[in-house]
């Protein structure tokens, strides 16, 4: 038994519930212009509308497929095992690009040490492969290549991903389930087919990004731009009061099965390292960090201890482990930090609040700015995309928009030029807390002089009166943002402001943001997105149940609220719900409706009128039969 | 004992989770012009800032004022009990207008035979009062008053509801708890004082409405309408299935101590005429029901069989027990029946299905519109307002903003103009599932067709994906219309679609919609909708838990929330919070900010620049300090 065995041996395949399939679920892959391209998508099987609902008899409802973030954990062929990793996947397509060097081991002085340190040994991942790099002064980002014209693999399966089968649905379907509103998308522009090339274009132009370090093979490839669906990120992360890396990971693997698109992983207790290795090696979506709150750890605490060599060490660290972004609060200026004292809650980031009192107590600007294209060298090693950090954020509704808000926002502008200028990918972090008729300005700003960089936003909250319920006061906020363009949502839990999320706040925190992202989708009219509303509706509408809660989100708290009052099987098949009761349903009636009105024919107003009366007594007589049955 | 005493004999005072204070607030009553306008409020107490935040020393935090809907039940010095009811605080008033005269019992058929029927003895609610009714041909609602000039102790009451003492906080409280954004209102107009003579101007105009049924004296006076503060409605209602007259009673209850405005009873189950009169009795806020379902009761479920008089019983009835609003689903015409045939979800309002189903039977108008001017007529002598039933909006986002929905809301912009000829006040009702972008629509057309009658609605829910979370796609959609102009919103629990809500739903639904309505009047920019954040924003700030619990919708599940994961009392007392741990909080570190940037002076540029040198020293050195404690 080797030390992984040894730290797993309670649960190395996480915690049952995590790993089975959804239910009526099942895993497909959709298979590109060559066999590793495999695509991982969820279809769910519909039962038949059964003939009392249709005059033409029985009708087959097709299965619906829906985006899956969930990896191979939720596939039954796949041989989970936490101890051994996820199956570097994308390693094959990075090895032939040809363009990177398999290193002898970790080149950071911290990996190096974390390495050998004889008493991690209980509990550090057992990682055989090495850590790779680009080859001297190359370029290996996803931008780098898109600039270049090239369409990666990584490019063809996010293409593949985010098309969802569409085509083929809005084929096949019939119109009542392809059927949807125009959006209204503010400039967002998204096409009905998304090609290879649309993917390279947007990732070329900066709009979009695709959040790959080399160093992360296990992850399936995603992109993040308001081209393209609305992505969501859970954070999760222990400090110095709570929680475990045996938690962690299982709140890693418990949010992608819910939906998160990335995880941040913002620890700052103990054993950040290897808390994030076993993270990484476990995790089929992008892992994101913020390095600044490792480096800290690294000082004790002390912010004005902090170095630009520290912190260059740890990006290394953390980018040859295989993060895929970094948070790094580059435009927290040293003459933007008075203009947070006069605010309710000065600054709420903690990564903003280290560089400020950094940059106080050297007077000068921060290492993170003054060797910003150190960083990018970095950055383009490894393809570690930046998450320009927000550390200027408003804390409170007080703050919003304020000058200091503003003002670094425009300096994330200048930053993400220089860093395409080395073609390295960058989305930009948004708000915070913003009541509803400001927070159009911060998506118009963020377009404005961030040139289109996608945005990132955590929330926004839009009132600050709800402790407890910060995932609804945000849920708000982030479906209106994310209409209006933001790429990626960060959700918020209940926990927020109050205590570390455990994993029923996790999904709690999820659900709020899968909503707030598909009614941005919706809003925004991406094609097809209305779908799976559709197909839900129309079980709903036909009693269906089990379908009913199979297509919606959550599954298991749909069945459980519905087996609260109803818990036979048969009401599950029953015409009628606990609202109402048997002889009270307006789903019930409005059947007897739509039978009248179709053999009446709609659109002729005057066989309307003149056969009314002639249909009306067949109607009770219907009507009475129809009642005698409940 | 008598028969109440019986039935109420286990728990006469309901539980005591729902009677106690909330935590560190009391009840403060406002007086009026007379001593018996006694207008109740919320006072929150806060702590001291301690002097370690200030260079002034500690720093007292005055008390916040917030609305206040749960009735005498959280006044300890009040006596509470649930079998005699609440004290009828508006008799005096409605007696001495000398408009009314007592009836010696019920005048309708239904509710004489309930009286003396032998087996409710065991549960019927024991009043001893008299139902009243206007005097012969009169018009006792308070838009007939309003509208002849008269205001009256209702209307001054509602002044100094609605003002919540905000002058005296604007004018003692320090600035930066009182400063607000200006907001955005779309076309609201709320003056900073409410005065009486503005809430008599409104409802004359028809733009607000007063609820308060001549029957329902327990009922302190409220307003909904688009330049006051936007309010929310809780649903409760047994059905043939589930639930008792008990646990009605309790959630009623349940709703206002959380902040219920209205209650709608939409029982329709067994005995629905003796569970609505111990609500009724029992109610601090106005009742709401849809009459047609307890009418359809009466004819077995067979909603062909209804008839005119068995509705028209059936609404004095309800009147005579005190409903202070009816849905009247008048504006389902013949002619719109077959525009939802080919709808996704058909019609979905049980009112509207029942009306549907009653035309196509009989193909002729529903009673609710041919008698439309006799329903005014039975309104009016008790004062019950209009609102008017969309009994055709959207059950899904398919069909929202379709030919039929819009076709209604002009019937019931028709019919508005209908009841306003009587002196009837009407409110309107509105959708239901409406994605994001098409909400606005709602709104503007409800405000065109309907001369800025007040809107209600159900939501809405702003995608059909989430069975079980609809409290949260609904949030979104009506934080959104309120902010547009909508007066009242009906919340939606998590099990909308799946079961009858339990206590906790109610509650959680509760919490939602307070969110969203106080999302909405922020973003109106209420004048002093932002006091509570930012007093709640100053506590957070500043470390007061307690105060950060307090001022928030739910103290109780704030605390717990925040003793998961610190329990202690130190905690509570701690500078730092369990997301960050003792070493590494961005609070503190701002604290270090706010102070060296006071020093400092942060108008001046060129000192700031100057002075870096000098200062930075200083600041490492009492950095150091504040570190070395924790």
């Amino acid at each position: 038994m080797n030390a992984n065995d040894q730290f797993y041996a309670r649960d190395a395949r996480v915690d049952d519930a995590a790993v089975a399939p959804l239910p009526n679920s099942r895993k497909i892959y959709v298979e590109g212009s060559r066999p590793d391209i495999r695509v991982p998508m969820r279809e769910i099987a519909q039962s038949d509308t059964p003939s009392s609902f249709s005059a033409e008899g029985a009708e087959v409802n097709p299965a619906i497929v829906v985006y899956d973030t969930s990896g191979p954990y939720t596939d039954p062929a796949a041989t989970i095992d936490i101890r051994r990793g996820l199956a570097p996947l994308r390693a094959v397509w990075i090895a032939e690009r040809g363009d990177t060097v398999e290193l002898d081991g970790p080149t950071s002085t911290y990996g190096r040490a974390r390495l050998v340190d004889a008493e991690l040994a209980g509990f550090r991942f057992d990682l055989k492969r090495k850590p790779r790099v680009a080859k001297a002064g190359g370029n290996v980002s996803q931008m780098h290549y898109a600039r270049r014209g090239l369409v990666t693999p990584e490019m063809e399966y996010i293409a593949i991903r985010e098309n969802l089968k569409r085509e083929e649905m809005l084929r096949t379907l019939p119109e009542i389930v392809t059927r949807q509103h125009p959006g209204q998308s503010f400039g967002a522009a998204i096409p009905r087919v998304i090609t290879p090339e649309f993917v390279r274009d947007e990732v070329a132009r900066g709009r979009a990004i695709i959040p790959n370090n080399i160093n992360h093979p296990e992850s399936e490839p995603m992109i993040i731009g308001r081209n393209f669906l609305v992505k969501i990120n859970a954070n999760i992360g222990n400090s110095a009061v709570s929680s475990s890396i045996h938690e962690e990971v299982e709140k890693m693997t418990w949010a992608t099965r819910w939906g998160a698109d990335t995880v941040m992983d913002l620890s700052t207790g103990k054993n950040i390292h290897e808390t994030r290795e076993w993270i990484i090696r476990n995790s089929p979506v992008p892992i994101g960090t913020v390095p600044i709150y490792q480096a800290l750890e690294k000082v004790d605490g002390k912010a004005e201890d902090l170095t630009w060599q520290i912190f260059r060490d740890t990006l290394i660290e953390q980018a040859e482990q295989g993060v895929d972004y970094f948070t790094i609060h580059a435009g927290v200026l040293l003459r933007y930090v008075p203009m947070t004292a006069k605010r309710m809650t000065g600054i709420v980031s903690r990564g903003g609040s280290i560089m400020a009192k950094w940059c106080l107590a050297h007077h000068k600007e921060s290492f993170l700015y003054t060797h910003f294209e150190d960083i990018c060298a970095i950055m383009k090693a490894y393809d570690v995309s930046f998450s320009l950090g927000d550390g200027l954020r408003p804390g409170s509704g007080f703050d919003a928009n304020d000058e200091a808000q503003m003002a670094e926002l425009a300096t994330l502008g200048e930053l993400t030029q220089v860093a395409w200028k080395h073609d390295v990918q960058v989305m930009i972090e948004g708000p915070g807390h913003v009541p509803m008729h400001l927070i159009k300005h911060n998506m118009d700003e963020q377009l404005r002089l961030c040139g289109e960089a996608p945005f990132y936003t955590l929330g926004p909250l839009t009132t600050d009166i709800a402790p407890g319920y910060d995932h609804i006061t945000s849920a708000i906020g982030a479906a209106m943002i994310g209409w209006y363009g933001t790429a990626m949502l960060c959700y918020v839990t209940p926990k927020e402001h109050l205590g570390l999320p455990n994993k029923a706040d996790v999904k709690d925190g999820i659900m709020a943001y899968k909503i707030a992202a598909h009614a941005a989708d919706l809003g925004k009219g991406h094609p097809g997105a209305q779908i799976r509303d559709n197909a839900l509706s129309k079980a709903r509408f036909e009693f269906r149940w089990e379908d009913q809660f199979n297509l919606g989100l959550d599954p298991d708290k749909a069945r459980e609220f519905h087996d609260e009052t109803l818990p036979q099987h048969g009401a599950k098949l029953a015409h009628f719900c606990s609202m109402c009761g048997p002889h009270f349903c307006s789903m019930k009636i409005t059947q007897d409706v739509r039978e009248y009105a179709a053999k009446l024919g709609v659109s002729d107003e005057e066989a309307l009128a003149k056969g009314m009366e002639v249909k009306a007594v067949e109607f009770v007589r219907k009507g009475a039969e129809i009642y005698s049955k409940a």
